[in-house]
Order: C-alpha cells, then structure tokens, then sequence
C-alpha cells in the first residue's frame, strides 16, 4: 500500500493551499503539461478529451441553431487590427507580432489573432452585398494568443482554444436576438453538461469587451469563492460595419450596415470543472463530459473467472452506451482506487470472488463515495441510472455551495468585511457610475462580475457613493 | 433561364484552361475566399463542412488504432528548433518569427510551428521515463504555417489545417510498423472514403523529410495528370531521441533512445477531391464526404402537395441516415440544377406533380448525369443504394483514369517524350543515384514521386544513366 500513499499524498490539500492543490491536480490527473515555450501549455491526452467532449456537445448545441464552421487566418495585418479603435485600443498591448516570413523582413507586420473579429469583418466586407446573403452565422475552432505576464493551466495562458462565433445580421434586433440566444446556449451547456451554476448578466461599461456595444456573460462560482467569467456573448451593433464597411442592399433597394455580434467559450472551462466540483483526492468530473464514465476494478484478478466476469460487464456497460474501461493493471487495488479518484472518473465498479459468487458487483461513487451493491445481471442499466443520478447530484452540490456562499452587502463597511471574510459572490447595489466600480476594485481587488437579468432589490442606494442606485450587481474577486 | 446560364458560363473548361478551371471551382462553390492576409485563405462553410468530414472519418480510424488527441503550443523557440541538424535545414528558410510579445521585443524568437516534431520531442523528454510510458502515440489536429512564394487554394497556402500524429516507440521494429500502419490507414481513408486511388511506396533520400531515416507516402493522380502527394507517413529511428535526449529504462533495467514517427494529412485532400472528381459543371464529391449526400429539387412547387410531398422525402431519406436537404427557394428548377451539379452533390432528387400522381420522383446522379425513376414509396432504400453505387462507380473512374495515364519508359528519350505528351505516371527504373534524380528533373520538371512496394521490372538498367537499375519508380510532375 506504499504505492497508494504516495499517490495521495503528493497531492496539497484544497483547505490548505488551494493554488498548489489546483496545480496538483492538473499535473497528477495529468491535464496538461508546461513547455519550453514560455506562457503555453502541451494538454495531455486526459485533458485534451475533456475538451473534445465539450467540443462536440456545444459544436452540436451550435449547429441546431443554425450555426455554420469555417476557418479564418491566424494572421492579422496590422492594419487590419487598427481599423475599429476601441477594438484595437483593447487589444493591442497583448498580441504577438511576426515580423519576418522565411528569410525576409515582412513589410507589414502581422499579429497572432487574439480574436477574430477584424478578420470575420474583412471576410463579411467581401461576401456580403444583399439581404439574400443574411444573416451569416459563422463559428471557429481554433487557438488565439494574448501576452500575459502571468499564467496558469488552463485558467491565463498565451494561448488558448476556443471557439469563436461572428455573426452579420439585417437588423439591430435580430442581432440582439442571436447575443441572447448564444448566452443562453452556454449557460445551458454549462448547467445541463458540465453541472456548473451560472449568473446569467450584463457587463458593465468598464468590463465590457473592447468595441462592443453590449457583452453578456455567464459567471460561475469556484471552490475557494472567486468568479470565473465562463462565456460572453457581444452584440456589436453596427460600429464594426461603419469601421469595415460592410452594407448590404435590404429588401427595400435601401444600403444599409450590417449587426453584428460575437460569442466564445474556451479551454477555461477545464479550469471551471476542476475548482467547482474536485476535493482533496483529485478531479471529479460530470459524467456526461467524462471521457471515461466507469472504472471497473477487478479484485483478486488472477482469482478464476474474476478477469472474465470483469469483460463481460465491461462488454454489457459499453453496449449500453457507458465509456467504460476495465483497469486490469498489475498494481494494488488501493493504488487503483485512488489513480480513479485522481481522474475523476465518476463511477468505479469493484467485482471480486466474492461479489461474483453472489452475483453482484460493488458501485462507488466519485462524487460523494457512497459505495451500494449491484445485481450483475442488471448492473449495465444500474449504471446508466448512477451516472444520470451523480450528474443531478454534483449540480446540486455546486449550487448549494454557490448559493451558501453568495452574500448581500448594503454598505461599503460590510462589502469590504464580507470580501475581507467570506470569499464568494457579493450582491449589491451600484449607481451605474465608473468611478464607484474603480473604487470598490481598488479597496477590494473585487470587480463587478456581470448585471444579473434577474433583479432584486436590496438597497435603493449605491453600495459605495450612497446616490440612488440602478443596478444590483454581483461582485467577486476573479480568475 | 438566364440565370442557369450566367452559373455556367462563369466556369472556364478543364480541357481549356485546368489551372483557372480549379480557381473557378473554388470560387462557385463557395470552397473558400481569399484574405487580406497574404497567401492565407479563408475556408468559407461549405469547403469546411468537407474537411469537419475528413476529420471525423480519419480520426475515428486513428483511434481504432490506439491514437489519441493532445496540443502542443503554436510556438517553438529557436533554440528547440535548432536540436536536429536536419531539419532545422529543411524548415527554417520557410517559417514565419514571432520576435515580439504584447510591447516589448521577445529575448528568444519563436517559429510559428511549420510540423511540431520538436515540440513533441520535447514533451516526451519530459514525460517518457520508463518502458512503462509507452508506446506514445499521440496526434493533433491544428494549422501550421510554412511561408511559400507562391500560393493556390488548398494546394498551396502560407497557413494550412492538418494532423500530425506523433509517436515514441521502445523499439526500430515497433516505430517501423506504426509508420506503414498509419500509411495504410491514409490510404484506405483516401480509396474508401475519397474514392481516390493511390500509389503506396517509399520517397527517395532526396524527396524524404527533414530529419526522416525515411518517408513513406501515398501518390496520387489528378484529372490533368499531375501528382499528388496526398499523406505521408515518417520513420525518424532514434534520431530525434539523440538530439533531445529522449531515453527510457527498459525492462532489462537499460537505459535506451525511443523511436519516433510522424504521420500528416491536410487540406490539400480538398484539393485532390476536386481535381480528381471534378468536371465541367463543377465539383463532384464522393457521397461519404459529401456533407449533403442528396438534394430534393420540387418542380411546380406552388401547385397543391408538391412541396409537401418533397418534404415528406426529405423526412423519410433523414430518417434512413442519408444527409439530405430540400431547395425550396424561388430560383427556377434550371437554376438548382446547375447549382447542386456546380457543388458536386452527388444526388439530385427531382419531384413534380405528375411524379407524385404517379408515385415516384426522378434520381439525377451527379458523376454520370444518368437519370433513373424511383418508386416514392422506397426511395429512401433506393436512394442509400444510389449513394453506395455512385461512390464505388466515382473510385473505378478515377482508377481507369489513373491507370490509363500511367505510363513505362526504357529510356530518357522514351521518357522526356512522354513527359512531354502524355500526362501522367511514368514508371521507370532507377540505379538509386541521386544525381540522375536531379538530371530527370532538371530536364522534365518531373520529380521521383515514390518507390512503390508494389515492384515491377520494366527493364535492368536505370532509365536516366544505363548502369544496373536497383528500383522501379513512379515519376511525374507534381502539385
């Protein structure tokens, strides 16, 4: 059993250094890996199919609302960048420039796209000229980069996969439309897939996205109590058309700018899953983003019969449509016990000699390791209903402790002792103005997270200036 | 009927003009666009919705085979790149630096990744310890740049999309077996999938990759007669594991260098499905790469129950697995003609109302023009068998094709004479020197595209100098 302990052991405890816990668990589950390219990461293969699960959920989310894939340039002319200012005023700080293309100078620079709006603008400008050609409702899969000074897996780094959707729209309406209908789609996606609860909300003014008339965004809740912005929406009325020149002749014979909008979620979201729903012995994943859903263990294997018992079931959970996999290794059960918790794997079935000659097998749940015996003769459909139980469940779990961990604050004494003491979401008032904000982020280091859609009305004054206030806002320090 | 004609005007003829008949191709069926960023294309929906295709049929076979998805970084540093001799020299005249990040200029410039083998070499020095780690045989699906003068549509681009499959192996035998697995995955993909007959064999010492101990290939034959190189597939032996020190204990309690390989297939494959399949009226895709497999084109459609009837089709060919749509827009049925035919949906499904008086609708198949009635009531089955017909049929045109322009020569005088007059393969013998390599080329622009395994003894002396011939060769003029 020494093998087990070091397994466990290497492993920090949330409570006790949550920073070194999230690292422990990204390097033991074996997520991802640093490189010799400062800033970016290798994802592993465990990682990587985390993310080809979500991949293919929302690209299927995507495309039953119309949504279309192509692929734009990495490559962005610089002035190309420059055309929309805010957009380049946002973004140019962080980008990375080639400068030289095989053995020669370039005579205009081109950055690594940090997103792709100027590129989907130019692509709009050429192939858009008549109603007939709208909406388009396009989307990519692809990795961006931008500088950052400090980084960490999956969380900050130079670069990143996402996806980005552009759309181009006839009317400032239906463009709005789209914004919301993207946001949502996320927000299902994060609740029904990955099990996480979400804000849905507005950015304000200061937290919106560089060139964009409205950002909507999805906020999440992590283990330690700070924000994670997981998906924005922008609706980018017609500044980015009046910038690129992008018309179209309307029904009317009129010629008109198009209305556009912008949405992504990205490889972040790997991040979000391990801080809301793993614990000191490692990754716990949803069963329905899991690469693999059940573990089988056989016990005392070399025992007759046990290995065989092992692939029948294996063989009955994988025509039930279950990704299962049978850990034959020749390491301790113990040792195998915890290399599945380690990855998160949301069931592990235990069957030995013993279970056999009785006819059952052992079920131990991930998320809460609940352990319950299991007829063999019925175990495959036993265990669809498990991982559909332990997917409700680990929502549940995530939004009890989100809501536990959601305060209100009226004044700017409480704010600050509920952000000093009790890490988490704060809900309070604002009076719409860019100073207070600045303000509570500099006393705070907490920064307003989104404008909920759903309202309450907690105080009728600002949480800061005292003045009438607007808006209740959630507030948080974040990722 | 105007419109039909403006469709089919525009598009020059293959016999007339294979170069502007190709650029014409892309264009009218909406493939892919050019971007203000110099010789980088944008791939618009309907040439990605092929390559989405592509991907889900290859990497489902490369997971059949025990290949798994990871991502490495975007960047390589100089000094990573400079590790092996070789192929720094084949890569670095073409690749594009990256020597600024955010404001400030980088300490060490960093190559947008031309193929990632230092960068996977490097991740395996970190991760392979033990005989234990491996086989690793890892893949991933992502652009790379390589920074060409002149540039083509899918053929030819300064940024292209592809996968790279590379594996670590604990013994020659093991990495030599991977490489010719992975070449007969890429040619029953191309033959079974694509319809595209290929040429399997081995690249000569002067055609082989930057660092390979050798290249393995797969060549294939275009409409105008020119080559292909549609997948290659390289064994590096230990090469790559001196250079960065990959080395593992063996069972034997040895330390040892791993064998690598590397595997890629790209964009380029859009390409060869046009220049192989397609003809005067445009594309014409295989009906398992085809993202629409048949198209319903109602006749009257305003009478009573005509479009009802094309939607009760639609229905029943989506129920029976077939990727089926309906165009029911207010062009004339002429205009939908030439449009399905231009992008090269394999099947066209014509209804009117004297047809569903008479329970049944008109197949027109896209490769022969051949027209067929078919019973309404069983034309789903009929349609899925349509479908298998055309694809086999679309493989032995292509095949009759590429053996009808393959062609021997005994001599130099035999061969410039053919290269010169008949398009094509040419097979000849070959003494294995490099430098009658360089004269056929020098005199007939045609390159050695492979040694096939599949040899035959066209003569004993080499076709280029008369001394002992040691290989027969397939030859020609390439993309």
């Amino acid at each position: 059993m020494a093998e087990d302990k070091k397994l466990v052991q290497e492993i920090t405890s949330m409570s006790e250094d949550f920073a070194q816990w999230y690292t422990d668990v990204v390097k033991k589950a074996e997520l991802c890996d640093y490189t010799s390219v400062k800033g970016c990461m290798a994802i592993k293969p465990a990682g990587y199919a985390i993310w080809e699960n979500i991949q293919a959920e929302l690209d299927r989310r995507f495309k039953a609302t119309g949504v279309k894939n192509c692929n734009m340039p990495m490559f962005i002319p610089e002035s190309l960048l420059q055309k929309e200012a805010d957009h380049v005023e946002g973004f140019a700080p962080e980008v990375a420039w080639v400068t030289q293309g095989g053995l020669e100078p370039l005579q205009e620079k081109l950055c690594v796209r940090p997103t792709s709006e100027t590129l989907f603008c130019d692509y709009y400008q050429r192939n858009v000229h008549s109603y007939r050609d709208l909406p388009q409702v396009l989307n990519q899969w692809v990795s961006v980069v931008r500088w950052e000074k400090t980084t960490r897996p999956f969380l900050r780094s130079r670069e990143f996969l996402w996806q980005e959707g552009h759309t181009a729209h006839a009317t400032e309406q239906e463009a709005e439309e789209r914004t919301i209908q993207m946001l949502n789609v996320y927000a299902d996606f994060c609740q029904d897939f990955l099990a996480i609860p979400v804000v849905k909300g507005q950015k304000t003014e200061k937290e919106k996205f560089a060139g964009a008339k409205a950002t909507y965004t999805i906020e999440s809740l992590m283990h330690d109590g700070k924000a994670l912005q997981s998906g924005t929406s922008h609706n980018f009325g017609d500044g980015f058309a009046h910038a690129f020149g992008i018309q179209f002749a309307d029904k009317d014979n009129q010629l008109k700018y198009v209305h556009q909008t912008s949405w992504g979620m990205t490889t972040r979201m790997i991040g979000a899953i391990i801080m809301v729903h793993g614990d000191d012995s490692g990754l716990k994943l949803p069963p329905r983003v899991a690469p693999t859903q059940v573990m089988i263990v056989p016990i005392m294997q070399k025992k007759e019969g046990v290995l065989e018992a092992a692939r029948d079931l294996l063989a009955k959970l994988k025509e039930a449509g279950i990704r299962a996999e049978l850990d034959d290794s020749d390491k301790s059960p113990g040792f195998r016990f915890a290399d599945c918790e380690m990855r998160g794997i949301p069931l592990r079935i235990e069957i030995g000699p013993r279970d056999i000659e009785a006819g059952k097998c052992l079920f131990v749940r991930r998320d809460t390791h609940e352990k319950s015996d299991a007829a063999l003769d019925s175990a495959a459909a036993a265990a669809a209903a498990m991982l559909d139980t332990i997917q409700k469940d680990m929502f549940e779990a995530a939004k009890a402790h989100r809501d536990a961990h959601t305060y209100t604050a009226v004044s700017l004494d409480e704010f600050v002792e509920t952000v000093n003491t009790k890490p988490g979401f704060i809900k309070a008032m604002w009076c719409g103005c860019r100073e207070c904000e600045d303000r509570i982020k500099e006393m705070t280091a907490a920064t307003s997270r989104c404008m909920p859609f759903e309202q309450e009305q907690i105080s009728d004054v600002c949480v800061c200036c005292g003045r009438p206030a607007k808006k209740m806002v959630y507030w948080g320090r974040a990722y």
